[in-house]
Parts: structure tokens; sequence; C-alpha cells
């Protein structure tokens, strides 16, 4: 079955060595100690190794953000009423959420995915991909089928080929979905065998009583459905979410097609926790933008190997995180593309005696 | 003495309380569970208070990049000849220097300022305050006298006064100076008493041999000058450097004009370390922009009790974490500007039973 889906979605080349090469030759050529601009210069590198050139650029960025609608809620494991994703699709699609200001302020465009919410939402921006009206409640049966968490990547898959065949370069992941921490939390805990306990957090805002009982819920569902952690699929379908899906299938088709995809929070971690077990070496295409405050992001991101470029205490979702960390890509395309080298300023470099 | 200068840069008010809970009023309204934003609410709550305003932007902005020799260098401190505080000079007035570039990303003017270099450098763009070609070497005396380090601090706060007569309303501080790290690590010793086994750091990329010898240098300074760690202007004379007394002024100013100082790495913070023993309410003005990879930098905002925002391993200066952090201030500004609230998007808040 995951072969199946990773022959739609094509075949993952490893970064460009050379690239790789070119590229730290060019930064220990700039006015500055080498190395001296620390987790900059590592991303500059690595970009340069995703997208095959030493000086890379990406004007052209999109932020897919993927809504969903999770049957779980019924349990009471969010702050917010279910109501409020769909809501806040519209509040996506009028340009008044903080994913639509923080893409503005990064020139990157806002998709917005109806790839499973529990409501029809007429507006002519939005992506029409809906897979099912919302999972159904974990709890009491899976959350969706295989053949549902299948169609789900593909969603995410093509989107990013349709993006791509209109110029966009790169992508960031991002989703809206009332209930959505729970599914991440189970995702986790399937996967990794890291107890509820850890991998849930307080979402939207729970309260100390609320949150034991969210780690309940996920329990109960791993329990229930038992998902099997050496099928990411098995996992996907019983206890993830449709949001979640997509965005693994954005994920994995980013990795395909030698694009970087920028991940933004915890439920984004998920599904690329899913991406990285169907297919490991997806990971190397992956750049983790930040790390959250919600409980379990942190040991999420260390069990993946990604290290986060920003530490702000964000638990928004939506991108936001994703969006933010653009900067940091653009300054690090920058670096190398527009500093002096030692030998054009004619400056002195170090003294022999000393190590670079 | 102290109070001559304080009295030349003038009264520095507390930050304007009202401003401060009208924008945490706003932000509490915007479509997100309160405090979701983590630290970039902290920031735009703190700049309402600063400028006065709920809703500040800063347009105009600049990172006043002060360059200075230091006699210290005839000791080996540095991994690169002081030669090459001249020739970045002319590297940051032609535009190649990281801090040009990131100024460029962050449309933020560079202001490159001779405040003491051992030498005539002949540009058009260069602003000329220099007080004396470096300072003395303070292993065999004090860097420099008294008034000559009055004299520096004023250069920085009539700098910030010119610049906002032409409308810039928010600085980052920069340096460039081989030797800086030096005495920067011998200013924060003698003010706070931390070991120069803890102050010092690799600057541009000592070996350990050479890191051992710069601790000891910096204890002999402080032995030698006896610094009164009680009068701040007395420690920044004999242990100091030009370029830190002139982005003390600059502080100070801002603080003293109600603008945002955005503070960079580990010279700058000694600068701020100056400013806020001068006048401790400066550090409400204060933005600390990045943690750097010096050594002491970290202990030193902590110290402080500055809060740094970003933590990239970066160990360049100039001013470069500062640019790149504007981005932050921008998102910062931007979030309750643009940001739908819950009434105006028609969204549902949080259920009752939770704590917001």
């Amino acid at each position: 079955m995951s072969h199946t889906i990773l022959d739609r979605i094509g075949p993952i080349s490893p970064p460009d060595s050379s690239a790789v090469q070119a590229a730290q030759r060019r930064l220990d050529s700039l006015t500055k100690p080498p190395g001296s601009l620390g987790k900059l210069e590592e991303l500059a590198a690595r970009l340069a190794g995703i997208s095959g050139t030493a000086l890379p650029s990406y004007t052209n960025r999109a932020v897919v953000v993927m809504a969903a609608d999770h049957g779980v809620c019924e349990e009471g494991v969010s702050a917010f009423p279910a109501e409020v994703t769909q809501q806040m699709v519209l509040n996506f699609l009028e340009g008044g959420a903080a994913v639509n200001v923080l893409a503005r302020q990064a020139q990157a465009e806002v998709v917005c995915v109806d790839i499973g919410v529990n409501g029809n939402i007429g507006h002519p921006g939005l992506v029409k991909r809906k897979i099912k009206y919302g999972t159904d409640n974990m709890v009491a049966g899976p959350a969706m089928s295989r053949e549902e968490a299948e169609k789900a990547i593909l969603v995410g898959a093509d989107l990013v080929a349709e993006a791509m065949s209109r110029g966009v370069n790169l992508f960031v992941t991002g989703e809206m979905g009332i209930g959505n921490t729970t599914a991440s939390s189970a995702v986790m805990s399937a996967l990794t065998g890291i107890t509820p306990l850890e991998s849930v957090g307080r979402g939207t805002g729970l309260n100390d009583e609320r949150l034991r009982h969210k780690g309940v819920i996920v329990q109960r569902a791993i329990e229930l459905n038992k998902p099997d952690p050496s099928d990411p699929l098995d996992v996907l379908a019983k206890v993830g979410g449709l949001e979640i899906a997509g965005l693994a299938g954005v994920i994995l088709k980013c990795a395909a097609s030698r694009v970087p995809v920028v991940i933004d929070g915890f439920i984004s971690t998920a599904a690329a926790l899913i991406a990285a077990r169907l297919a490991p070496e997806s990971l190397d295409y992956m750049i983790a933008s930040h790390v959250s405050g919600e409980q379990g992001h942190a040991l999420l991101l260390r069990e993946l190997g990604l290290v986060p470029m920003l530490d702000l205490g964000m638990r928004l979702g939506e991108g936001t995180g994703g969006v933010l960390a653009l900067h940091l890509i653009d300054a690090a395309c920058r670096i190398p593309a527009e500093m002096a080298t030692f030998e054009s300023a004619g400056i002195s470099g170090a003294e022999e005696d000393l190590p670079s």
C-alpha cells in the first residue's frame, strides 16, 4: 500500500553534495570569520543541497494551510468549539488570521485547502479537496479508512505539483483543525512509543484537568485501534487526521521535487513524522522553522533529528512559525549572493597560526 | 561627572503603561488563543509602552555601526590583525559586509561611524567622529581618559538626535573593532565581578591556548587599572573601548527619546551594561535581538535581565543579529495592526469553563 503511494509521489534523491560543497567554499570566502553566521550558514549549505545550486533563491513561496475537523472533539479535548475550524477557514480566506499577516510580511501566498472540514464553506478562494466531513471519533473506531488516508496524502502531493507548475519553489506547512493536537499526539505516541502523558499539550488552552483528560483519550484511542507502529499509514488512518495526511503528502512531494519544505509547529511535525517514516530520505528536504510552546513539539523534533531555527513560545499553528522563519531562509540566501569576499574587498584573513 | 553626561542626554521616562494596556487588550481580542504568539505578543506590548502608542510602526530604522581600534591588540588577543578594522569599515561603506546585506533585507540604513579607528579612512559615506586613533593598551595603563569616554558617549547620543531629526524612529547597535571582545569582557568582569575565565570567548576564532591568554590579559588589565565597579564611566575609560562608549550613548539617547534600541551581540551588550549602570531605566527601551555564540554573551544578557529573541549561534557582531531581528519587530507591529478580532471575524471564543 505505502509502496503505491510513494510510487505515485515519485522517488526522492539525496541532496546535491557538490552544490553543498560549492556553497561551503563560497561561505568560507566571505568577509567574516568562518562559521560566524552560525545556523544561517548551515541553512545556506542545506538549501544549496536541496535545490542543487550554490546560490538558491526562493521568490515564489506558498504556505499550504490544510483544514479538517476531528470526530474526537466530541470527547472535549479542545478549549474551542469545533465550529471554529470553519470560522477560521473563512478568516484565512478573508486575510484576517495571523498566518495571513505573517505571510503578507514574508510575501508568501496562502493556499487554504478544505481537506476535511465538517461543513460546506462557500468562498471563491477556497481550494476544495474534501475527503470527508471530518474524521470519525477515534475512541469509537478508526479516524478514517486507509484509503481515505492515502487519498488525503495524494491531495497534498498533487497540490504541490500544481503550485510548482505555476512557479512556486518553496512550501510552508500550515493547518487548522479544532482537535488536531490530539490527533497529532496520538500519531506521535503510536509511532514513537512516547507516552500520551508526554505527547499531549494544552493546545489552544486546556487547564490541568482537561489536559489529563486529553492524555486519557489519546491512550484510549491507541488501545482501541491498535495502530501498527511499523506501518505509518495504519497509524495515520486510525488515530491521525485528514490535514495531517495532506501535509505528509505536501512534504513527500516537496522532497521528491527537490524543493525545501518549511515545517511549522506540532501538527505539521506530526505530518513530518508520517512522511519520515514512509520515506526517511524526505527529512533532508525539511526545514524546521520553530519549536512551539506545545509540550510534545520539542520532543518530536528531537525524535526526527530536526533543529528548529526559532524558539519564540508560539503555539498557534496555522503555519505562523513557518512563514515567520522565511525571513531566515531569505537571509541565508542573500548572504552568499550579496556579501563581498576577502579577496574582492582586499581584507586580511585570520593569522596563520590560528585554526579557522 | 556621570551626572553631567546624563544631563546632556536628557531624562528617561518610564514606558507608557496605558499604551501597554491598550496593546494587551487589542492582542487579546485578536483571532487566536490569548498569548499564543508567545514572545511576539510580549514584544508588541513592550513596543507599545516604549513608543507610547498601541499600534507602533517603525518604517525608518538605522543600524549605527561604531568602529574603533584597541591598543590591547598588541597583546595578541585577536585572530585577525588590527588593520582589519579599517578594511572592514571600507567594506561597510561599499555595502559588502554581512551587516549591509541583512540591513538591506530589513530596509535599515547603515550609519558607519569612525569613532576611534587607528587610521584615516577617506570615504564620503563615513561619519567622522574620531575621538582618538584607537584606545591605548589597557595592560599598560587606562584605555582612555574619562573625558574621552564621556566625549564618545556624547558622539553616540548626538548621532541619535541627528538621525531622529531626519525621521529615524528605531535604532540598532552595531560595531567593528579588532580586539573589542577583549574590552567587552573586561567591562563585563569589572562591572559584574564575573571572572575573566567566564567573560572571555573566542571572538573571531581563537584557539584554546590563545583563549586562555585573552583571559589573562583581561585579568591583568583589571588588576592594573583597578576600575571602580560603582563608577561605570571609570570602568569604561580604563578597560573599555570607544565604540562601546559610543554605543552606550546611542542606547541612552534612544531611551531618553522613547525610541526602541535593538541590542546586537556581545560588544553591544557590554555597551548596554554601561548604559544600564549609568541609568537603569534605560533597560526598558532595550530589545535584545539575539544571544551569540560568544561565551560571555548569554551570561551578560542574564545579568541585565534581557531576553534575546534569536539564538542562531551567530558570533559576527557588526549589528548582524540586530538587523536580522527587525523582522520580528515588524511582525510584532503587524499582528495587532492587521489581524481580525474575534468580533470582526464572527469567531467563537474559548468555552466558558476554561481559563483563557
